[in-house]
């Protein structure tokens, strides 16, 4: 059953030539992916924004039950929860999508992407709709080059900061911002 | 001239296996490379830890200094620097090693790795030396895969946090630390 959406409750069109910034902090991501009408989505930890495009590179093994959806259907899309999804997060990355509806177990509001099937999920901060452009083995498992096609974010959320995986069970969530925008010199056209 | 060392200040041995948690959070890391015993050192935040393994992914144009230094040595350093080391992270990332010398600008401590040439630096928390595995050309820039040979934290520094970068000149500060151990029930073996 779906939470009835208020406007406040969904993401809206962000720019997709600014996508870059979803990423590039290493926010803990959470991956959706649609095969046969079928949702289901995924947790990932090991992925990077690829340069000032709206790429980005994300580690899947072939244990993962996404991994084949984004085989078969070559698209998905990348989202950012909040600090508020955080054990709901790490409960989806300790199941499978062969086994479970986990939009259903974890009640996510999947949201329609605008060019992809697979769904946006409402309750993130940002969403990056996606398509496969390449996959590469690197050691046992392969890295997924995604290429983003459309940006969602949800400017009203009260719950603003990401978390960070460090990948020894413990989480951080993030603190304060600081404006360096002045600093960045080199790179004011990137800003 | 280098800063006298007291131990508390020197970067000390960890375990290589463990490694992947350095650089899986998405902090804003330095790149320390070496050629013909010339240190430099860059900024860099498009990057990933590929996996549960010391393997780091790094985005890198032709116009960094350290692409050139990476192809020609086939190795680096790479750190993650604390929150204190954000202004002069940035400042780092705004000129180039083939005006200046980065380390003597910039007072950073280089000490000598124990595989590669290329040097630790004394001021971060946590470094890893690598060997370049591969590159890899997406879009207009070439992902390096680095492999972790040596890794090494100061548990000693007081300032732990390390800092990310949000892609826009702005920059958010590692905030609080939530111990999820006992909920990652499908990765004990990794945590």
């Amino acid at each position: 059953m779906q939470t009835k959406q208020t406007t406040k409750s969904r993401l809206e069109p962000f720019a997709l030539d600014r996508a870059f910034t979803f990423f590039e902090c290493g926010p803990v991501m959470l991956l959706s992916a649609a095969k046969d009408g079928q949702n289901n989505v995924m947790t990932a930890s090991c992925h990077a924004s690829m340069g000032f495009e709206p790429t980005v590179g994300v580690m899947l093994g072939a244990w993962n039950y996404s991994y084949h959806t984004l085989l078969e259907t070559g698209e998905c899309v990348a989202c950012v929860p909040g600090a508020d999804l955080m054990r709901k997060t790490i409960a989806i990355g300790n199941c499978s999508g062969a086994d479970i509806d986990k939009f259903k177990t974890f009640r996510l509001t999947p949201q329609s992407a605008k060019i992809v099937k697979a769904p946006l999920i409402s309750e993130c901060l940002k969403c990056l709709e996606c398509v496969v452009e390449r996959k590469i083995a690197v050691g046992g498992a392969y890295l997924f080059v995604l290429r983003g096609v459309a940006a969602w974010i949800n400017p009203h959320r009260k719950e603003r900061r990401a978390f960070h995986a460090m990948g020894d069970g413990t989480f951080v969530i993030d603190g304060r911002t600081v404006d360096m925008r002045d600093k960045m010199t080199k790179w004011q056209d990137c800003i």
